[in-house]
């Protein structure tokens, strides 16, 4: 294990530099992971990080202590820090203080859509983008395609809510959309609350492309005219619509129950 | 519609306290909504704010101009701040500047549950509770009780997350779930990842409360023992668990499906 101690460090400022900018991520090809919970995950479906980063504090947690034994066990990088220099590192307040920085996977990106897919269309927020992440691996999706006004998926707030779905799913970010979607060999279902098909009323059982779109505008007019079909959730109260996060893992589910049925 | 410049401003500070804590909102048994949506949401479901409060700039605007004019209307109380001392109130980045203060609704707790609801056992992300709600509102349910864990409702987050949900919703705070749950004349259904029975295999027609849990450790396990059932939403892939958020938005939609089958 090696120790950095001065802020003037090179690898620290590159780390540095790492956790508050997503521009600094996609340039480097990088990114950082928070946590326990992601490090496991990221040990468990892809393997050794570049580097396991860790507080002198933190050593003393039994959870931070197996991993770090796990990432020395495959002859990987451990490098302790100062709690104070760690905590301008992570985003996570009362965080266990252990970070992993990874290559930023760059999967091979399919010729034509022939699979189920998400397509995010200018889902800004985060949360949302994690939690659509998190139900789309959850659902037995695996691929996962992004317009470019979408939230920047391996940011940390995407990271943290996803809970590990990216490391199971295949990414693709600024997409050209409708280049794909007019290309697709699969149904592409576009969510809008002014749809008339009700989405229990349609078949899902096969390969299946999920169009959702922005919190407040929803998916952008040519892309829903591109679309198969134009499909909504059906509602029962005064509030008519649902969050895009919502809306996606009904929409993820109600095809996982139509194949199991 | 009257003008204030000071900063010492009773009224102001006032504001800026709700603004900023959610025990002086508890306290003073008001809230602050804060934005176009929320406001138009009120008017059209609640009535008349206490107050409406604006900055100057913003009148230029023609959606705030038209809610400012419906609440003189109805011969509400307008209003108007400087930018720079409105900006203090608001905790959305690029906002409208359009607030009302409100009576925090306290609607009267039945003495038993005998309808469909919606039960939060320390649900701690505004972002989730305030989906949930949005969801639940969407979904047709009327009730929503809160653990003492949970996140405050009537916090800027929730209310924004949850698009004016809370104005159709009966909403109870503090509450103690295990005595209601004992005590329930309905359905107690408890999501749980590890439960046996599928969400898809249980009846939902009739009236039910969902017991929703931490997004960490899930429904406590006395509350999940006291539940009529436990039940899962299988999944398909490497990834096992939902956001809860997401969780409550597939229950609820299979419950309406069910319904409308």
């Amino acid at each position: 294990m090696k120790s950095i101690t001065s802020r003037d460090n090179a690898f620290y400022k590159e780390l540095k530099q790492l956790s508050t900018s997503s521009q600094a991520r996609r340039k480097a090809g990088q990114t950082l992971l928070d946590g326990v919970h992601l490090c496991q995950a990221w040990l468990d479906l892809a393997g050794a990080p570049l580097h396991c980063v860790v507080s002198e504090g933190a050593l003393a947690n039994p959870e931070v202590a197996a991993v770090v034994e796990r990432v020395e066990g495959g002859r990987g990088h451990v490098t302790a820090l100062p709690d104070a220099l760690f905590g301008a590192l992570s985003q996570v307040e009362h965080g266990v203080n252990l970070l992993f920085l990874v290559a930023t996977p760059q999967p091979a990106r399919p010729a034509v859509l022939t699979e189920s897919a998400v397509l995010l269309d200018g889902v800004q927020d985060p949360g949302n983008v994690g939690s659509i992440l998190r139900s789309a691996g959850a659902g037995g999706i695996t691929q996962v395609y992004c317009s470019p006004g979408t939230a920047f998926c391996w940011s940390p707030k995407v990271l943290r809510a996803a809970m590990g779905a990216h490391f199971v799913l295949d990414i693709f970010e600024n997409v050209d959309l409708p280049a794909l979607v007019r290309a697709a060999e699969v149904t592409v279902l576009a969510t809008s609350g002014y749809a008339e098909r009700r989405i229990w009323d349609v078949d899902l059982r096969g390969p299946t492309a999920w169009l959702l779109g922005h919190e407040g505008q929803g998916v952008s007019a040519g892309l829903l005219e591109l679309a198969t079909h134009r499909v909504a959730i059906p509602h029962a109260g005064q509030v008519e619509s649902l969050n895009v996060a919502a809306c996606a893992a009904v929409c993820f589910f109600e095809q996982l129950r139509q194949r199991q049925a």
